[in-house]
C-alpha cells in the first residue's frame, strides 16, 4: 500500500491506471496533474483522482509519480520530475516508445529512481472518460533497462503491475521499440491507411459503407486513435518503422503478384502461412 | 413459414443461416447438403439440420434452396439446381462475389427463380461448429440484379432476411463486387499481410509476440480466415482487387514518406483524415 500517488496525464492510460490502483488497494490518495485543465477537472469529477495540483506541489506529497502522457512531452516532464524528487521517491512512465526516453534520462542524478515501463494495453479512445476498470488484467508489461533502476524502485513497479493483473517482460529499450513497432505501431499504420483508402473512394462511391460489417470494423478500429499520442510515437520510432513499412508493403505486393499472375497456388500458400497466427492469437 | 428448406454448405454461413431460420420460425424442416461428409454429419449431430440427403433428393423435398459454399464451387452447383427445380421452387446464394455468379446463370431457363444475395456477416472461423445464433442481426444484406428474379422469389428472400434481423441494400452485381472489395476483401489482404510480416520477423526475434495485445489482435483477426473460402473470392474479384491494393499501398506510402521527410504535420493530417472513420464506425 502506498499512501499518495501522483499521476501525470489523466487520460486513457493514466485514468485506467488510477482506477486499477484504487480497485486493488494499492493507493489511498491519487493526485492528478495534467496541462489540459478540462481533462483534469473531468478526471476529478468522475472520481479517477482525489485531488488536482500542479506538478511541484503534487511531487512534494507523493511517494510514487507515474507519467502517462504523449512520449514527446514525457521527456522534459520526466527530467523535471527527476530533478525535483528526493532519493526515496520513485518515478515510472507508461510510454509506448522506450529508447528516446531512456537516452534522454541516462545522465540524470536520480536516474535510478526511475523505472521505464510500458503496460501493453490501450484502446482507440482517449481522455479521462475513456478510462476503464480492469484495463490491464492479463496483459504484458515491459520493463526496460531494469539494471539502471534501484532495486526498491523495480520491486515497487513489479509489485504494482502484478497486483493489477499484468505479467512482466524484461528487455532492452532498443528491443522494446523494435517489437512494439511490429506488434503495435504497424497495426496502427495499417488501420489508418485502410480508413484513408476507403474514405478516398467514398468521395465517388457514396454508398460504399452501407456494407461495412465486423471484418471492416475490427481492421479499421485503430484508425480512430488520437494523433496527439501517435505522431510522437512514430517520430521516436521512425527508423524501425520505415524498415517495417517496407517489409509490410512487400507482403502486400506478394498478394498483388499472385493476383496478377493468377497464381492461386501461391495465394493459397500465403493465406496458409498467415493462418499460422492462430498459434499466437486464439 | 416454409415447410422444408435445403441448405447447400453446412459451414459457418449455412449453419448460422439454418439456426436463424429455426429460431425465427421461418422453416420447420432443414435438409443439409454438403460434399464434406464429416461437416455434414457434424451439422446433423449439433442440430443445425434435421436431415441429410444428396442434392437431387433434397431439392425434390424443398420449396427453398440456399447455397452457402465457396464462390467457385457455387457456380456449377447453382446451374445444376436451376436445371433440377420446377417453376415454383426458389433458390438463393450467399456468395461474397456476385458478378461471376450472375453472369454464369444469366441464360438458365429458371434464372428468375434465383435471387443473388450477400448477407454481410462472417467470422474468421469456419465449419459447422463455427455457426452462431443471431449471426445476421443488425447487418446489411445485399441483393443484386433484383430485376432478373421473379417477384415471389424476391419477396420471399426479403421477408426471410428481414425476419432474421437484416436490412436490405440493392445494387448491381458490379457495384457489389467493387464495394465488397474495399469493405471486406481488402481488410482480409491487410490482415493476412500483417500476420506474414510479423511471422517472418519472428524467425529471428523469437519473443516478438510476448507484447501482443488488443490492437494487434483486432487488426490480425481476419488472418485466421479459411483459404478455401477466400482464394475463390479473390480470384473472382481479381481486377477490382489489383487496383485497390495499389490504392492501399499508396496510402501506406504516404505514411512512409511523412516519416522519411520527418514531415509530422503531414503525418498529423493523415491520421486526422483517418479519424473521420468515426463517422461510420462508432
Amino acid at each position: 500500500m502506498i499512501h499518495t500517488v501522483t499521476i501525470v496525464g489523466t487520460g486513457l492510460i493514466g485514468g485506467s491506471f488510477a482506477l486499477a490502483l484504487k480497485n486493488n488497494n494499492i493507493a489511498t490518495h491519487i493526485i492528478g496533474v495534467d496541462n489540459n485543465t478540462q481533462n483534469l477537472q473531468k478526471a476529478l469529477e468522475i472520481g479517477l483522482v482525489d485531488e488536482i495540483l500542479n506538478l511541484e506541489k503534487a511531487i512534494k506529497k507523493s511517494h510514487f509519480i507515474y507519467v502517462a502522457i504523449p512520449v514527446d512531452e514525457a521527456i522534459p516532464i520526466l527530467k523535471k520530475i527527476l530533478q525535483l524528487i528526493n532519493t526515496t521517491q520513485i518515478v515510472a512512465d507508461a510510454g509506448s516508445t522506450k529508447l528516446a526516453i531512456c537516452e534522454a534520462l541516462k545522465n540524470e542524478t536520480h536516474r535510478s529512481n526511475f523505472v521505464a515501463t510500458h503496460p501493453m494495453w490501450g484502446t482507440e479512445h482517449s481522455g479521462p472518460q475513456a478510462a476503464v476498470h480492469n484495463a490491464f488484467v492479463g496483459k504484458a508489461c515491459v520493463i526496460c533497462e531494469k539494471e539502471k533502476s534501484q532495486n526498491s524502485a523495480v520491486v515497487l513497479l513489479e509489485s504494482i503491475y502484478k497486483k493489477i493483473g499484468m505479467h512482466l517482460v524484461y528487455m532492452p529499450a532498443e528491443a522494446h521499440d523494435l517489437h512494439a513497432a511490429y506488434i503495435s505501431h504497424l497495426p496502427h499504420f495499417i488501420s489508418f491507411a485502410l480508413a484513408n483508402t476507403v474514405l478516398q473512394k467514398e468521395k465517388k462511391e457514396t454508398t460504399i459503407f452501407e456494407m461495412a460489417s465486423g471484418g471492416f470494423e475490427s481492421t479499421v478500429r485503430l484508425a480512430k486513435s488520437n494523433p496527439a499520442m501517435w505522431v510522437p510515437i512514430f517520430k521516436q520510432n521512425k527508423n524501425n518503422l520505415i524498415t517495417i513499412l517496407d517489409e509490410y508493403t512487400h507482403q502486400i505486393a506478394q498478394f498483388k503478384i499472385a493476383l496478377q499472375t493468377e497464381n492461386y497456388i501461391s495465394m493459397q500458400s500465403l493465406i496458409e502461412a498467415a493462418n499460422t497466427i492462430k498459434r499466437i492469437i486464439k
